[in-house]
């Protein structure tokens, strides 16, 4: 199995990292990091560089696609080398999968219309535009789409699916081998927990 | 504040980006990839490089040191160059800190004698070889030291020690901000709660 984890420049490296450390563990398959050119992608913070190994055309058919966020998700909105390398793929990927605001490049490309999907909190009500369900889930499955919610919800979106495609005995082994058993020091990950005033200055830090 | 990250040959990604990604959002951050010499690093499933922006040498007093894990580990343990920055930079650090089997190397550095710390649930025993007290907690704070279990533990570890610092105001904000409300698909994340098949598998798994 062939998964093409695609970077542009601006992406949150969580968002990518998370599934990668699953995704890389599983039995016969092989992760290639891939941008419109190869070579160094930086990240949203600006001090973090990966190697992008490949371009987007040394890899046409790719069996799993995966698409992180961040804020440089906004640049990539507009149609284009990869609108048209996601639609391309996406016709003979087994999976077509996305973290955080990936999605909404997803959607933008046009692949997910008319299915149900998910995002970071902050941008959720935005995928309607594209003529995709929002949905609250913080890991969604429709057809062969599967969108994480997020950042750190990568993880959990790629364990769920490593279950679907390596069944329960090897996702189960990574997760032990990733000692995946968090015990997050706050109750305020997600909309529903946290209290308004972690809220606004998730906003206010996200917006400066 | 200045944190610098430790990279090495055969490292985990996740060790070191999940507290990358909560460190680097604190308040007047500057967060920096180190490594014996600047470059591309390759890790563990070598497929991917983060490219070190600085050498040992070019880093002298960071307030926060964080080493990571990884089957590359093993290649850190010998007396050197390594260990010698260790040393140095633990004196002056506010927080030496690491995840995952990145404490056996804090350990045979020396900088941990006499202290409680963990590592990956697999090696937990070999820190007594260092004269270093084995603590099954998922992270664990001892005067300035901190360390957090396998891989993931790194973002707790992170999340804990940025409320340490920055105040849990802003911790909690950076957790908001990662949507770390983890929802894993199985129990089976540690020692405690794997069933013995799966603890054999991720032993076959990691031997292989």
């Amino acid at each position: 199995m062939q998964v093409a984890i695609v970077l542009y420049p601006g992406f949150t490296s969580m968002d990518v990292i998370g599934p990668y450390e699953v995704f890389g563990r599983l039995p016969d398959t092989d992760v290639v990091f891939v941008a419109e050119r190869p070579g160094l992608v930086v990240n949203d913070l600006r001090s973090l560089s990966i190697n992008a190994v490949a371009g987007l055309a040394d890899v046409p058919s790719p069996d799993m696609v995966l698409i992180g966020g961040g804020p440089g998700q906004a640049g990539q909105m507009a149609d284009g080398n990869l609108h048209e390398w996601l639609r391309t793929v996406d016709r003979t990927s087994a999976w077509t999968t996305s973290v955080c605001t990936g999605s909404l490049i997803l959607a933008a490309a046009g692949v997910l219309k008319g299915r149900r999907a998910t995002t970071h909190w902050a941008m959720l009500e935005n995928l309607a535009e594209f003529g995709v369900t929002p949905s609250k889930e913080r890991v969604v499955i429709d057809g062969h789409y599967v969108t994480g919610a997020g950042v750190s919800a990568g993880i959990d979106m790629a364990l769920t699916l490593a279950g679907l495609i390596a069944g329960d005995d090897m996702a189960q082994t990574v997760q032990l081998i990733i000692e995946y058993a968090p015990q997050p020091p706050y109750h305020v990950g997600s909309l529903d927990t946290a209290p308004p005033e972690v809220v606004e200055n998730a906003w206010r830090v996200m917006s400066a």
